[in-house]
């Protein structure tokens, strides 16, 4: 932890920040391996320290960070004088994510210092993995890839999509899925993810995913929405890998009896995509210059109009994962960031056919010395399902 | 829809607002009956607008509002000049909920308007449900006890609390369960809920929930913890119930074989504080008169040291439910809420016995005219698994 800590303190210093006070259960966990009620304070020098305010019964210290107890947040400036510590002059505060009226008390408690927002510098910290969190990945892309490969013998004629997924969710908790699916951005949720079938796939979502569905209920309008199972469709499934606390991502299509010729063509395209920008994901290369590329590819076969959806299209053909679903970098136009060793990232060339489903691939990477590692390993052509 | 923006408008009043710009899922899916990447402008006079930037596709009004497809928030005040709509000066937003960086993006966007903190204001509204509300509720609760009487069935001997909640898990999102469990307050979050066995039910949690549980991994240390269900031990079930976008909450207690003396007389006089409070739950009733006399009897019975967890004890003995499962009011201390008609409340006397686990029960009420109406029924001794 203390190596993730070095992490964010490089980043302050960049900003000209002498103090983090780190407060969501996201970057607690990132920063000292345990969710809590709590807030982490990183001073630019000297040592952090860790205020608690549950569970209670904790050790002292935690991953070598002193522990105090408080009842409320007040408390930390007088344990702090107590210390002997100085108060900052120029605090980050996780400004995208603590609520206005949260934030507005932190700033109260530390009155006498400028409050900068934080967000982006946790999340560069975060976009590099260090071998410990490649590890969790790596371990979660196993068992992820473990479930699908037991996606056909989940299928009986007659079912619906959400029966089919109810199915798979439970096989992915058997496995030791948490469940829980961490999104970065406030009106972002989903289940544990989604499995769309035939023209499902084709109908817009109000969240920011790759492809979205209809749902079964206005209150969350996302994935299956209870589409009896026929042959000719596809059926993409895309589920979270949440293992480890480090979410890989993989999505992979099944038919019901044969598809249309142009989803096995469109699928090949998105195979093709997938390969070729996998070859270009290594230190050094420029985020956008992988989505362009993307385009390119979809353009050459004819298939922009079905790129990333068809009646809405995503702009982004990949995504950094980690402790959340979608974090930094982003594949995408106008994003002039460069690949670095350690960045995780899911792409996720995908198609929609209308009167077919959604077609195309999604696998999780972690850049490399000279290239990267795929993490989520299993056939990917699609399968048919009997 | 109308009826629920009425309320909205009679909190904005007592607040001196002009406007109210809802942003977030559960606000809109209030108000205009869909989640959606949007924001609701309501005026104190005149009609309510609603800007939409996804899903496409949607209607031009929706529940009677029009409808104005926007890109970024920004042209929220360019179409209400078009529309001839005067500029507010006192603005309502989400403060608890927006983070700050949405806020000062709002901020900016109405700038000549004075921003006030709308949150409370919109959880008095919800608190009193419509017969609507009441009815998804209702229909909520039906298949929430409909999934729990099936739980004897989904036991086998040698399972793990985690293995029996992933069975129930299952049954629960066969029966329509969508899955998602929405919380107010941004650290709170678990899966779908908690199976507690034995001990862990005294492990704290850093979540305010009732009782809490180790869970399985330290990203998210609530709940089930891989223990093997044993002779001795009492399981306690309390999943959430949220199969119309609106969670019923249920508690129910098994025991694998029979279960030491005191976990037996600590769940009696759960029932009688359960009885006893629920008989005073009607209008006019003082939220923390509620409270004080579940601790009265608790406290009678020689039992407060374990009343609502040991180790750690959650300070309240019932909340309000909705679309998210912590809604207005809580039944604690100091809380001079006086219970109204249509407020649906969860009410959960709950016992941590060292050696054998969670003992109590929960279930979820609507004030009526002269009392309240069960909306979880189902047997409520302990049922024993074999």
């Amino acid at each position: 932890m203390t190596e993730h800590i070095e992490k964010i303190r490089d980043e302050m210093q960049t900003e000209g920040a002498d103090a983090f006070l780190v407060t969501s259960n996201v970057n607690l966990y990132y920063s000292v391996g345990q969710v809590m009620m709590g807030y982490l304070y990183i001073p630019a020098e000297g040592a952090p320290v860790l205020f608690v305010r549950r569970p209670s019964g904790l050790a002292e210290s935690l991953s070598g960070i002193t522990l105090h107890y408080v009842r409320k947040p007040e408390q930390i400036i007088e344990i702090m004088a107590e210390r002997g510590m100085p108060l900052p002059s120029r605090i980050m505060l996780e400004g995208d994510t603590l609520s206005h009226s949260e934030w507005l008390r932190y700033q109260a408690i530390f009155q006498s210092a400028q409050t900068l927002n934080g967000t982006s510098a946790l999340q560069r910290a975060r976009s590099i993995k260090t071998d410990t969190e490649i590890d969790r990945l790596r371990s979660s892309g196993k068992l992820h890839a473990a479930v699908y490969a037991k996606i056909p013998e989940l299928y009986r004629p007659g079912m619906t999509d959400v029966e089919l997924s109810i199915e798979i969710e439970r096989e992915l908790r058997l496995a030791g899925n948490l469940g829980l699916f961490r999104i970065f951005g406030q009106n972002m949720e989903i289940f544990m993810g989604s499995v769309l079938a035939g023209d499902n796939a084709a109908e817009p979502s109000p969240y920011d995913f790759a492809v979205g569905g209809k749902g079964v209920h206005p209150s969350l309008p996302v994935g299956a929405n209870n589409s009896l199972l026929k042959s000719g469709m596809s059926v993409m499934v895309d589920m979270g890998g949440n293992f480890t606390g480090y979410i890989t991502d993989m999505t992979r299509v099944y038919s019901i009896g044969k598809l249309a010729e142009k989803a096995y063509r469109a699928h090949n395209t998105a195979l093709e995509i997938h390969d070729e920008i996998a070859d270009m994901m290594r230190p050094g290369t420029v985020c956008e210059d992988i989505y362009n590329r993307a385009l390119e590819i979809a353009k050459k076969n004819g298939l922009e109009d079905c790129f990333m959806g068809s009646r809405q299209q995503a702009r982004f053909v990949g995504h950094g994962v980690g402790i959340e679903i979608n974090e930094l970098p982003v594949l995408c136009a106008r994003m002039r960031t460069q690949l670095k060793k350690g960045m995780a990232i899911a792409i996720e060339p995908k198609f929609v056919i209308e009167g077919t489903g959604a077609v195309g691939i999604e696998n999780t990477f972690v850049i490399t010395e000279n290239g990267n590692e795929k993490l989520t390993i299993l056939e990917e052509k699609i399968v048919e399902l009997n």
